[in-house]
């Protein structure tokens, strides 16, 4: 992000912040007891350069994710992955749904390496990944239940886009009872400023915002 | 908004519109054959001054959907209103999820004049109100099925805040199987700027922001 | 019952009990650690004799709903109740969805004495009282948000009709991640032989059928 | 189905229709304008005789399909295909969620021939298979989205079982806004009597239970 997006951006969020504390918004959820850690489209269209996918600073991101899952599984907590796919697309029968009149889908083809979730930050064979149609993790996918039938009150949130599929899935989580854990570290997006906005918002109103190492202490001390 | 943020934001979003036109995101849906209005916690938490959920410029917002609500009352078309509200608060048994404890739902009493829709944009006895808890208006309500009963297939949005309840429920819209439509005079925040980036954001992954006048004619052509 | 008809179920069970038996069908899932108690349409509608809606046997079965609400408010366990009401319905607009097109809905009124709660189970102010406009208690409605949010993991049903609200209720249980629990002596229906067949088919597929005294036992033994 | 239980259910069905019909229940929704046919798990575990989930009277229910299958794609209809499987069963975090701990779903497996639809009634590459994980097609799945995407307002039913997933679904989907027709000839179950015990409490409450010409001729009338 350039000097003066960032300075742009403090401005803006310096006054909004100050609205938001004066008026109750901002508060923290907390982590709670038993979490889960949900990886939101981690797969090559988004984390590989090129393409319309394409995210900024993965490998920041991805370095971020592998602290957490190292920890994670350390831990036997559940850990999902999600990527978009479409199965069939022959005339109007998408399987994509309106999304796909809205943005660029057509390498998302299901089984593609487009929609594998990237092998630096692959799936063992006993986590669930989550194939969505939509932005959110939640929609129209048994993410809710699985999470539920583990018992699971927390869900720490990586990936991509802050824009788009991470701050739809986060806004779900808090409405389906789960207290929702952005890690700063750990998310991006294509577009300048859009991390930093998203996150802003999410703060505010729909889950807690928290540092990888802060993150990582809790589920260190977990048990 | 301050001339400072306008131009802040001015520098962003044509960074940020390049990347998404030659990438082929920011298509439009364009309008369906059969829209329904959903207009977005208008009650008076939100529609007067002062208090914690008080959004800016809503005598034009009320203006624009009092504008909206003519032409699809006279078109036949079904016209919602949505409202946040609790109606139990014992314990923790709070029936209004964790959002309450991440903002400040106090006085959103079931039944107060702080959550019942402003008078100068009433609903008529054949109106449906929907009482959520979340900030989607589809989340843990009947809407989306009231709405497919009907035959929707596009829905116009108005009411606040861009940066809560209008996003969230705009992003359930598209994956419900809805065309979104924005109206962008009709929509506020409390935040500066939060308006501005949350339309960004719609405008290029979940549903089209259009202008009152696009709007008004489209409902005005119908059938 | 008359014994006509119970001969008859008594012959159906006991061939297709032998079948799942066999095939490993009608397992028990067990009582959790956290459990609530539902009740489904204990509204003098379907309590009190006469009119569409009223069931056969609710004497004994409010006996057995105030023997289980003893126990669960000592124990402070999460009790929940649920109704069918329609806030609305001019033309088409009814937000009763097509199920007014099925069955005789013109008493369901919202606020009427015919969906209010038998003052006999009536709800305590700290009590959620869930009005739905489906079968399901979970569908269009909050519910699931708000067990998950308590950590419940069981859910205990008692209640009206077995054919209809129960038992499509416990199905959703199961898919939303919840042990469901249907106390026999709780539920009825206002078809001989009903109550039976669907507890035969829960019991097969998608929830324990229990009896009161089991029931009761297990949630004074809680904690 | 023997005629002791054949006599059995009749006897039942006799004074419960009398109940129902003189309440004003077992009304007819009617089939609506724009069709979608759903056929629930007809994959080789259900349709193949022997092993734990073959049901009875497959070879007639293949026939009823084959028949509703080349009207509806003469007719462009929207397809739609069901089947159960899991991806991933290690320790607890097993996909199935607790029906797994009801039912023997070991054989189950994403890929299996098990799961595979019977090559008898085979999907079409353009036609939409949905792999659930619970009773209910439209649970923890895009049915609901994808359908309402292609305007459809009926959905006609075929498959297994009456019992389980074909009765859940079709609850479901009056709840979502659809009409369901379930077609006598054209659904099964593996217990003597489920199959007509749970047409008539559909028939009451939830859904029209058709016949085999009623519907094909329907479907040929289309445009």
């Amino acid at each position: 992000m350039s000097q003066e997006i960032r300075s742009a951006l403090d401005v803006i969020f310096s006054a909004g912040a100050e609205i938001y504390k004066s008026r109750g918004f901002q508060r923290k959820l907390g982590f709670g007891v038993r979490p889960a850690l949900v990886n939101i489209d981690l797969a090559n269209a988004w984390t590989q350069p090129d393409g319309a996918f394409a995210c900024d600073n993965m490998d920041d991101v991805i370095g971020a994710v592998q602290r957490l899952l190292l920890v994670s599984r350390k831990q036997s907590i559940p850990v999902i992955f999600t990527s978009i796919a479409y199965a069939m697309v022959d005339g109007d029968h998408s399987d994509m749904g309106l999304l796909a009149q809205k943005v660029p889908i057509d390498c998302l083809k299901l089984g593609s390496d487009a929609v594998t979730i990237d092998s630096r930050v692959a799936p063992r064979p006993d986590e669930l990944v989550v194939i969505k149609k939509n932005a959110s993790a939640f929609h129209g996918t048994f993410l809710s239940s699985y999470l539920h039938m583990h018992g699971v009150d927390t869900v720490i949130f990586t990936g991509v886009t802050m824009a788009g599929c991470v701050r739809h899935t986060v806004e779900d989580a808090i409405a389906e009872g789960f207290r929702p854990i952005v890690v700063r570290e750990a998310v991006s997006d294509r577009i300048p400023g859009a991390t930093e906005w998203n996150l802003f918002d999410i703060d505010a109103k729909f889950g807690d915002v928290e540092s990888l190492s802060t993150t990582v202490e809790y589920l260190e001390r977990l048990k």
